[in-house]
């Protein structure tokens, strides 16, 4: 049994990434936990930990104590969006947390790998050149948040050339799935259609910017991705994660309202445009496949269907 | 006259900037002091202001008041060697200090232009085809310092591409003088042959790695550079800064130590070894000379003259 310790393991990711593991039964896993979370299925309650992750003595003990093999480094403030109302929010969370990990992970001597999660969002405004975007792409970030993953990016690059820390370090372009939070664009409209299917009053939509182009694939074929690099990546090395096809946002729109059960008006909303947008992220995810022989295996019409599902459960 | 402020300008290149723009006769200079430095000559005491810029409110009440149109933001923890102990400190006052400084610059209806200042620390462990080094250059950062100056580099262009913020961003490489804390390499050689000369009893000096070779230019050249950059640099931009000469760092000894008065002894002191360093970094700063005209003036050996009467001076 290889032990493993997962940080936000009751997030979005963290939980997808927590279940898939338990099901190939060769993991001990352990998780910290911010708040009130998802408890993924088959992960003991007591092998999760509350903790706030740039509390950095508690982060610390916690490594040294749990000793872990391999670390995901899941946790973090994960919405462009949300960054621009508190720049400084996010980035100090998510790099202090990064460094909290990182040294954590020098004083833990079964270390064999630590994942760390970039994000398609640090190549920001690409120009169409530079699609697909591989990893030699500029990084021209348009939201904080991006660059606190250029940040964490970094300090994971160069903790692997300062200390020989086993880092890889992972770029993943859009995904989604069950239990994303409604400040993500597929779960946002997902769970406005429940909604209005549900009332059978309020029959408008709103939505904002829908002329971007996004790289989506589902979380399971990511945390898979994620589980790979861990086996597999190159230590200090980055890779980008993704489908490889580009999915206008409207597209996405318009697949969903065909699976609505009722007539739907759509508004749009200018509270839900950022300050700065990415028109078109599509990954070159070969670096990675020609690794790893990993795939997206999931049609994206399928995840969509999923999700839409699930908010008609939570609704 | 234009209103400038200069952020750390009881500091190393702050204050040389500030006297270099006193003798223009051009600039209403105010500035932020963290901590006791040294006071710049010709700069009236009530516009230096006392503030440590992680001081949020602090921050973007002063920007508010003084309005400037230029805002030099020098103030940094300015030391790969230092970053090492305690990665988190460096790490987020950098970080903090730049994002209060651009959030303020949102808030300031003169502002014309701001500088952000990065690092040849950024490129790191560069590859012997990648020098001299061009701007497009590959970032592979080997200290906490280096990180920290790729975020405030990224957090500049950011705002510049959400907010039309007109922010400029310089790269200079090793610039040394009068004034620069002996934890750098030419005043630190400096500071210890001034001693020995004093005291002449122990005539023992501790090195750490002579290897590396710099680019190093005089920060008089420097500060030229940077007002150069606020009249001409273009909005968003990002310029290497440097003489596109290198030095190994046993010449800077040997050239210190044959204007030394006594005889010294040489010892490497481990100690001084960084855990990672960068072997050899030089600048190809032709992006930024052909706009600007730039030259560096001063040669390197007047530079280390003039280091070390300044260290027997305070000796």
């Amino acid at each position: 049994m290889k032990r493993v310790l997962i940080t936000g393991i009751s997030g979005f990711a963290g939980s997808h990434l927590a279940e898939s593991l338990v099901r190939k039964k060769k993991y001990e896993i352990y998780g910290t936990v911010f708040g009130d979370g998802y408890q993924p299925v088959g992960v003991p309650k007591h092998q999760l930990v509350k903790l706030n992750l740039i509390d950095r003595e508690a982060t610390l003990t916690l490594i040294k104590k749990i000793q872990p093999e391999w670390i995901f480094h899941l946790a973090a403030l994960s919405s462009p969006a949300k960054s621009f109302f508190d720049p400084r929010e996010t980035l100090t969370n998510n790099i202090e947390a990064q460094v909290n990990i990182l040294d954590g992970a020098l004083g833990d001597k079964k270390i064999e790998r630590l994942l760390v999660i970039g994000s398609a969002e640090e190549y920001g405004q690409v120009t169409e050149n530079d699609l697909p975007i591989d990893e030699k792409v500029n990084l021209n970030p348009v939201s904080p948040y991006a660059v606190s993953k250029i940040a964490q990016d970094f300090l994971g690059r160069q903790y692997f050339l300062s200390h020989q820390l086993p880092v890889i370090r992972v770029r993943p372009f859009n995904h989604t799935g069950e239990r994303q939070a409604p400040l993500f664009v597929v779960p946002a409209f997902a769970k406005q259609i429940a909604e209005i299917e549900k009332s059978k009053t309020e029959a408008t939509m709103k939505v904002g910017n829908l002329k971007s182009y996004r790289d989506f694939s589902d979380v399971k074929d990511m945390v898979e991705a994620y589980r790979l690099a861990m086996e597999q990546g190159k230590l200090g090395e980055v890779y980008n994660l993704g489908s490889g096809q580009a999915y206008q946002i409207e597209r996405v729109l318009t697949e969903l309202l065909l699976m609505s059960r009722v007539k739907i008006k759509v508004v749009t909303d200018p509270k839900r445009w950022q300050p700065s947008d990415v028109p078109k992220l599509v990954a070159d995810s070969g670096k990675f496949k020609r690794l790893t022989g990993w795939q997206t295996t999931i049609p994206f019409s399928e995840t969509l269907t999923r999700v839409l599902d699930y908010w008609r459960k939570q609704i």
